[in-house]
This record gives C-alpha cells, structure tokens and sequence, in this order.
C-alpha cells in the first residue's frame, strides 16, 4: 500500500522556461507553509502530451492542487482543467503587447463546467496563487488554518507597523529610511 | 459539542438583491452536488457592518469556501477575503458599462496576500464558481470527487452526443431539430 | 488501396453547438467553391479526448485545413493546431461580454511554433474563414484558383453594380429600392 | 471641552507604503494653502480593522475630507466612503498592469448612494486630489477662496508667461533655456 | 444688500436637452436633503459664452457645488471648472460608442490645477453627484450631516431588510415577491 | 475649355451599400450650405480599381474634399488618401464589434506623410465630416464663412433656446413638452 | 487698410510648454511649403480667456487653420472649434496612462456641429496635423498643390529607394548599412 | 518556356524600413524549411502603385503566399488581398501606442470575402507568419509535411528537455544556469 509521505500538495506547471523566474514567489510561499510541490515546464500548444504526463503524473502523487502560469494565449490553465477535476489556479502573465489583458481574458474566460480559479497579473499573481493553494488545502486541515491565521495577522501587523513608524518619524524622514 | 450536522459548506454572497436571480446559476450546482449553502445579500459600500456578519456567521457554520457576487466597482469578493482565511471566489457582474470589465479588474487585480478566486463574467461565472467550491471542498472528499468524476464525464459525454446528433442528421435537421 | 475519392477537403470544428447557426456562412462558402467538408462539435475543455479524436479523424481523410470556431477563452482553435501541422484558421465568437476581444485575444496571440491564422469576428469571420480554406487549397490547385478569380470578380462586378445603381437613381431612390 | 485648535483638515490614507512618495505632491499642496493634514498607510484589505479605526481616528479631529490613494483592485477609496459621510477623493494609482484602468475602474464605477470623487491617475491624481480637497473645505471658507483665487490666477500667468516667453523668443531659442 | 435667502447651494449643467431625464436622478437627492439647485442645459462647444454666464449667474447666487453632466468628448465639467473655484462633479454620459469610456477619460483625466471630482457613469452617476455634493456642503453644515447619517443608515437597513426578507422566505419566494 | 459651373465641391466615398442611410446626415449639412456633391460606392478591399477611377473622376471635377465612411478594417479613407493630395476626411462606422473601436484605429493611425481627418464615430461623425468640409472649403470663400457663422449663432441659440425654454417651465413640464 | 503681407496661414498651439518639442516636426513641414505660421502656449483649462486671446488674434491674422496639440483630457482642439468656423486639427499627445487613448477620445468623439479633424497619436501625428493643413490651404491654392505632388512623389520616391537599395544589397546588408 | 526554376515561395512584404529587422523571424524559419521568398518594402498609402507591382511581379513569380508586416492603421496586408486571390497572413507590428491593437484591429476585421490571416503581434507574429506559410505550402508538399512534422517535433522535445533539465537540477540551478 502507497503511503501518504510520497503525497505532493501542489503542481505548478509553466508555459515555458522563461516563466520560471516569476514562479520562484510561489515556491517562496508554498515552503513558508511548509506545501510540498512539484514544478514542470509544460506548453498545451507545444507539448500537449508531456503536458497531459504532467497532470496523469500530478494526480498519482495525489496533488491537491494545481497552479498554471501563462502568458499570451494563455490555453495552459485551461487545458489543465479539462483533464482533472481537482482546482486549478490560474496566473496571467504580462507579455509585451495589451499588458496581459490577453492571458487574463484566455484564463478567466473559461467555458461553463470547467472553471479556472484566475489571480492577478504576474508578480502579484504568482504569491497569490500560492496564497490561494493553502486556503484551499487548508479547507479540511486546522493546522494549516492556524499557519494562515498567524501569516493574515503578521501581514496586517506588519503594514500597521509600516503606519506606526511613519506616525512616528513623518514622512520625510521615514522615506529618508526607506532609500538608505 | 456542536454537532457537525449545522455545518455549512457554501457562503454565497451577492452585493445587491439584483444579483439574487442571477445566483440561482450557483445554487443548482451546489443542489446537484449535496452541498449545503447559505445565501446572504450584503454590501461591501453599503451595509460593511452586516457583511462582516455575515462572514462571522458563516464562519460560525464552518463554511469551508465563499462565493461573491459583485458589479461594477465589486469590492465585495476583496472585503471578504480580507475577513477570512477561507478561499473566496468572485464572479464579477456584467453590469451597463464596460461589459463588466470594470468588475474584473476589481475582483481579480487584489494585492499580495489576499487572493480572490476569479471566474467568468455573470452567468457563466456563477456556475463555475459553484464546480470550483465543489472542487475545492473534493480537495479532500472522495466521494464529492466521484461525483465530479461523474459529473465531468456527462458533460462530455453530453458535448460528445451533441456532436453524434450532428453527424447523424446533419446540420440542417439537426438545426430544425433544435428549433423545435 | 483507400482512393482519393474519400478524402476530405476541409474540416470545421465548432467549440459548441450554440456555435452551429453561425458556421453555416462557412459551409454556403465551401460548397459553392465545391469543397467537401466534415463538421464536429468538439470542445477544447470539454470533450479533449473527442477533440483530439475528430483531428485524427480528419487527417486520416486527409483533410487540408480546419476551420475553428469558438467563444470567450477560445482554446479550441490552438489546441486543434497543437495536434496538427496542416494550417488551422480560428474564428472569434462575439460572446455577451467585450464584444469577442477575449475570443480574439485567446486565437491570435498563439505562441511561436504554433500559428493559428486568425480572422474577422464572427458572421464575417465564419464566411471569411472559408474563403481563407479555398484559397490555402487553390494554391496548388489551378481549376480553385479560377473559381476564386471568378468569385474575386463577380464580388467587385457586384460592389460595383451597386454603385451604378446608385449613380443611375440617386441615394433617395436607391434607399426606397433596398427598403421595399 | 476640547478646542478647534486641535482639529485637522484633511486625511490622506495610502493602501501601501510604496504609495508614500507618490503622496508628497498632495501634502505640497495642502501646505501651501496652510490646511492641516494627518497621513496613514492602512490597506482595505490587508489591515481592515486598522483601516477602521483610521477613519474612527479622523473622525474624532473633525477631519472634513478623505483622500485615498490605491493601485489595482483599489478598494480603499470605497471601503473608507462606507465608513464616513464626509466626502473621499479617490486617486487611482498607476500599477505595472492597465496603466492603472484598473484602479480607475475600482473607485469610479462606486454604487448608488457611496460616492468617491475621482481624480487623474497618479502624479497629476495626487496634486488634484489636494486642490479639491481645498475647493471642498473653502466651501464656506472666504479667506481660503480668496487663496484659491490666487493660486488659480498665479497659475494662469504662469502659463501665459511660459507664452510670452515664448513670443519673445521664439520656439528654438525657448527650447534651449528649458534645457539649460 | 442681498440676503442669503436667496442663494443656492447646487447648479446642475447638462451639456444637451437628451441629458435632461437622466439628471432627475440628482434632482431627486437634492430635494430629498432640502438643497436648493438651479439646473441650466449649456455646452462646452454650442453655447460657450452662454455656458459662462451660467457660471457667472450661478456664482452671483453663491452656488456652493457644479454638477456637470456630458457624454462622448465631455468637455463640459472641465471647462467648467477653468471657470470656477468651487467643486465640479463631473459625470460621463454613456454614449453608444465606447460605453462611456471616452466621456469618463474626457472627465476624470483633468491637467494639473484643475480638478473635477468624476463619478460613476450614467443613472449610477447622477445619484451619486447630488450625494456627493451634498457631503461637501455638509462639510460645515451640522444638520446636513445628521440628515447624511439618518440616509446612510437608511440606506444600509433597506439593504439588510433585502437579507432579513430572503431569509424568511428563501430565494424562490423572494423571487416570486420581485416579480409581482 | 471646360467651365467651372460643371465643378463639384464635395465627394463622399462610402465602403458598402449598407452605409448609405448613415450617409444622408452628410448630404443634408452640404445641401443646407449649397455645396455640390458626388456620392459613390467603392469600397478599398472589394473594388479598388473602381475606387481608384473614382478618385480619378472626382478630381477632374475638381473636387475640394473627400469624405469617407467605413467600418471594421476601415482602410477606405486612407486608400483615398494615399491616391490624391486633396484633404480626406475619415468617418469611422459603428460596426456590431469594439463599438467602432477597430474603425477608428484603422483611419486616424494613419503613417507619416499622408493624413486623414478622423471624426466621430457614425451619426454624429457623418453630419461632423460634413461641417469640416464646408469649413474647408470656406476657408478662401467669404460667403460660405457667412453661411458658418449664421450656422454656428443658430446652432448656439438654439442650444440657449433649450436652456430658455427649460427655465420658464421647469423640468417636469420641459420633459412632458418634449415627450408629446 | 491692413495688407494681406501679415497674414499668417496656420495658428498652432499647445496645451503646455512640455509639449513644444513635439511641435517641432509641424513646424518642420510648414517651412517646407513655406506657410507662416504663429506658436501659442494656452491652455483650454489653465488660460481660458488668453486662449480666446490666441484664437481672436489668429482671426485678426487671418488664419485659415488651427492646430491644437494636447494630452489626457485634451480639451483644448474642442474649445478652439467652438471659438472659430476655421478648421480645427487635433493631435492627440500621449500621456503616461493609456497610451493616449485618453486624449484621441477626448479630441476625436465632439458633438455635433463642431468638428475637430483628428491625426494620429504623437510624433506621427504633429507631422500629419502640418501635412492636413497644407492640403487644406492648398485647396484654392494651385502652387501650394503643386508642392504637395512633388511632396508626395518625392516621398513615394524616397520609400520606392528604399525597397531598391534593399534589392540591390540584400536584408543583411542593407541591415548593416543603416546601422553605421 | 519559363521554368518552375524560377519560381518562389514567400513574398514578404513590409511597410517600412524600420520592419526590416523584425522580418529577420521570418526568414529564419523560411530558409530552415528551404523556401524560397522576395521581399519588398512597399506601403499600402506611400507606394500604392509599387506596392501593386509588388504584388504582380510576385504573382509572375508563381508565389504562393503572402506575408504582410505593418504597424498603425496597417493598411497594407488587406490592400494586398484586394490584389491576389493567394493566401495573405498579416502581422500586426507594436507601434507605440495601443500596444500594436491599432494594427491589429486594421489588419484582422476585414470585411467579407477578403480575408487576412492574422497572427500574433510583433516577433512572435513574425515567426508564425513564415511556420503557416510552410503549412500553407506543405498542404500538396509531402516532404515539407515531413519537415514540419519533425519541426514541431523538435520543438516538443527542446520544450520537453527544458522540463528534464528542470527536474534534474532543480529551480535554483537551473536559473543558474540560464544566467550563465
């Protein structure tokens, strides 16, 4: 019997290696919470059949979910999702032209019965994709809850500590912080 | 010991009764799928104090994933996220202007740290929101995953009897047919 | 030995069936050029498997081009075009929201190695797309190629009656003519 | 019994930090016109609460108008104008994506009955905000009007002296001193 | 000498007589709070002078807020405001083309100096103008403020009755009710 | 030697029959300022042998001003443009896609050296065009001037009439005037 | 009695001195055709009533063509056309946000009767403006329409060169060539 | 007798010299295919009768496809289509403003019965342009059709290799290594 230690939470899957840089602030996050994940370069207009290996392989590592970056015509969400029924999370990426209203409109867009779960463009979008996994598998895990609960309090404790020191030294000086 | 039988799975939430009809889109999916649900109409502009409420009390029920439904400057699925850990998904409205652009941008343009699941502009959107609450709370339930299985397969096989249709009669009567 | 009497000109794949009405100004323009087409309804995101099933199908019929028509995140024609290397014309759907610029953006934007030859949205486009198919097929083909100068002319020779209709009644009984 | 002395014109509230340079070309303004400021970072959706009592705070001083400063999903104009009746001047911030569409979409597209006065993207955003929120409070303020007048009138030679200078020494020559 | 009895706290322009039906949606509010107003139909491009003399007039009668009301190249709210130092709430017209979009830009993106304080396109925007400036006159008006709260809260329990009623009735009898 | 009398002032090329009703606005301003015209079918993609006799034709009556109405890919304009060194003015027509977005972009980004004036979209583009022609052409005519301004003082009072008219009966009776 | 020697052939002005080196390249085309023209700095929204000033002068100079240049909410070619019955050409100037967009819209969409001839964003347009309004002076003008041909052809010549040159040399050299 | 000897394959075509180095794309892919191609610079509204002679020569030459590069109102592509019953393929280039959607509105809604086929902006657009032209080509080519095949092949495996490196180094080194 297959034990769960081999059990992966997240794939993350990229259109093409020049994506990899950006997919390292979703990493950031998965390790912070303590997320096992996999990570493959998968195109749906280039390698549909590796990107299908990728998902079948995925799924027999019990991946809860899965989070697709893509740019363009960005079909790759998409196409994960019409091969598996767990969530798909989907991050646009800004090309050169339209500044990634093309990925947003290819990702959000998708037809009736096959949702994609679309974040922000780019650098915002990839941390929160990761954000957006842990809620998710923290659904049915308290633990997991609790790591969320502490991360939402130390975010919120670190923007008011952001005001407090601006109260305390006013703006100037505090910008004058900011750019040493 | 509360009992785990007044647990609730689904929050939906819609920012103005105008959208009520619209939800009835996420309502027959949940149905179909035996999840429970409440429904709540709460602003994130106009009654902020009872929309807190409303996620206090849905967390009280142990709702496991939010659904928001917003037009125009839709704060609402942002506001939600922003009082829970729990993923939210929003379904932006296509309200006079701008096709519902305006709601896209936004729901899914949220800053880092607080995602909100985007899906499809309005009728289209509640529906997926619904499978992707689904698919998020299969996350962990093996028997909500069959019935996506299931659910999956008759979709396509539904496309696919669609296409036999075609093939059998032709477009001509297979069009006739439809206008019946 | 299978003889040439079988093969298949061209093949339409429609995402959807509610997209059938709309390919009939495809199949008016094929069959006055005497080309022999199939025609599926097969989803990028619903039925992949039967998707790929229809390309493989039309190429053993040794089909030219295909033609694909589809809305919103329009995966359809990139993913046919990711299966084959025989040239795949998309067609953008007007769907309710933004005026079929996601269906436009999610078709052309396709990534290097993987063209899709993208045209008009929707009524144009579909007869536009089977104007596109005869021409690709004509280039070896000198009796299509005559067809095509025929039509070339009998459209301007047309334009051009208009205008000496025009000349010949003035605007105001022109309009009285195009009203009756 | 608490004096007028104590009591602040205007409240600036910036969504993020990374907002804080941006601010100094309204707190030029107001200090120009001698109003009285108090500034805070707080985030509609990552410090709610802090957020809240930010508003709560300026209540207290009788702070007459709120400007809120806000990229992409810019909630926050909105979320401070569900908490006040006093009125809140929104400036959408220009994010990488949009060119800040997005934000402009966020706090002008507000609901019936929660107005937020909408201003330009960014740098000119920020230093109308400030005017506006002079013309507001010199409502009933005839000394402050009278400064309106002049800075309006200061403003207007500025520009017709740049066209005297201009008369006078034509286009290069012009051109050269401003490179100077 | 002149009393104040006969002053004015709001002029409403619209650029043209088809703005006329749209602008009740301010009257409205402003007879709700017991604001006077006069309303005069003038334009940035037809009427020029005669658009200067209704600032002029109105300024004679201590006219505390501008409401504009324009579509396609809405010149007319900053126009204007070139004029006046008081506040100018602009509002963009929805035109057929473009949705309001070039109205909106025309509007919220004014140079420097000269601020229009934009709101939501269309019926959504004429509402909240007349909020809008009623906040700014109340900014020194204690019982406008009071009469502002007893209208938020207004406003927020007519909302959350909205919810009470789908509760004790459940969607499809509070369905039934709307239609009646 | 051919006289003057035989000399047209105006030429309007418009692209399909199907824009001829939107053209009428056009010919109604020339007559009511007794300019003569050509008016022709001819579109740059179906007939442009055609289009190009048509220019050819239009100038040897020394015609002063083109006007051209298209939509979609309106390349007409700019074709007219680039055959004849006389002024051109662009109409782009509200084709059921982008509002006229796709037509505007095609005729007002024209390359250096070969301008089009671009007006309008549609109806209020077709009666605009015409008043630029007549402007035009009134720039060596002092008569033609005199008929401008009697115009635009017509125009203007009218506008004033309006506002008058509103003043006297009030906005309720205003509208139920307008309404008979 | 005022010799018609002083008469001036085109008024350019511009909204603000930031956009006088753009300006450069109208003027660069009218000392081609050797037009006179005056350069104004007058703002639609900053110097009102100097921009009358502008406009009355230039009359009084006899000017028979206005160029306005100006960015965002490019009030200023739409306030000259309805100070004037002489042609008016807008250049939109592309501003920080929305590519110009902002500033196309607010130029080329004015209501009806008061046109403004719209050229191309930028650069291309300053250049275009210039081109126009020497067409349009060259209507009544037989030497100035001679200029244009040769212009025309000496342009159509110099783009012919080019295709040449790149015959002769081929792509990489030609390439080479212009890099030195 | 005139031989097949001379025949050839491509004609490209570009608007201006400035699209000469993003041509380089497609001549990259057209000689890996071993194609022959010509290529001119010709503009659709600067050398209409070159651009026609062009087209001629080019169809003398038995070419079978046509590649059209233009930026702006890109005229050019479905200029040529009015002058061949051959295949076109259109790229729209990235000019300054829009992000390339001005060319690529130009370019893709043509009207019917004059097809373009679209592709991608800009370097993307390029090297698709000259793949669907070797698929065009390929239709009636058996060995081209083995060229391509082993092309996306090719391309499937480096995209595959990039996914094994990958998983063999790791994200980190990986990045490493691409920097090197």
């Amino acid at each position: 019997m297959m034990s769960d230690v081999a059990d992966v939470d997240v794939a993350i899957i990229v259109g093409s290696k020049s994506d990899l840089s950006l997919v390292k602030g979703s990493i950031g996050i998965l390790e912070k919470f303590g997320l096992s994940y996999i990570l493959n370069i998968a195109s749906a207009h280039r390698t549909t059949q590796h990107l299908k290996q990728c998902v079948r392989s995925a799924e027999s590592l019990n991946v809860k979910v899965f989070i697709a970056v893509a740019g363009m015509a960005a079909a790759l969400p998409g196409v994960i999702a019409s091969e598996t029924i767990s969530p798909v999370i989907g991050v646009p990426v800004d090309s050169k032209s339209f500044s990634g209203l093309d990925a947003l409109f290819s990702i959000v867009q998708m037809p009736k019965g096959v949702p994609v779960a679309t974040v922000a463009i780019g650098e915002t979008g990839v941390i929160n994709a990761a954000i957006l996994a842990v809620q998710i598998i923290a659904v049915t895990n308290r633990s997991l809850k609790e790591k969320l609960k502490t991360y939402k309090n130390k975010m919120s404790e670190d923007a008011i500590k952001d005001d407090f020191e601006l109260q305390k030294n006013g703006v100037e000086k505090y910008l004058r912080e900011l750019r040493k």
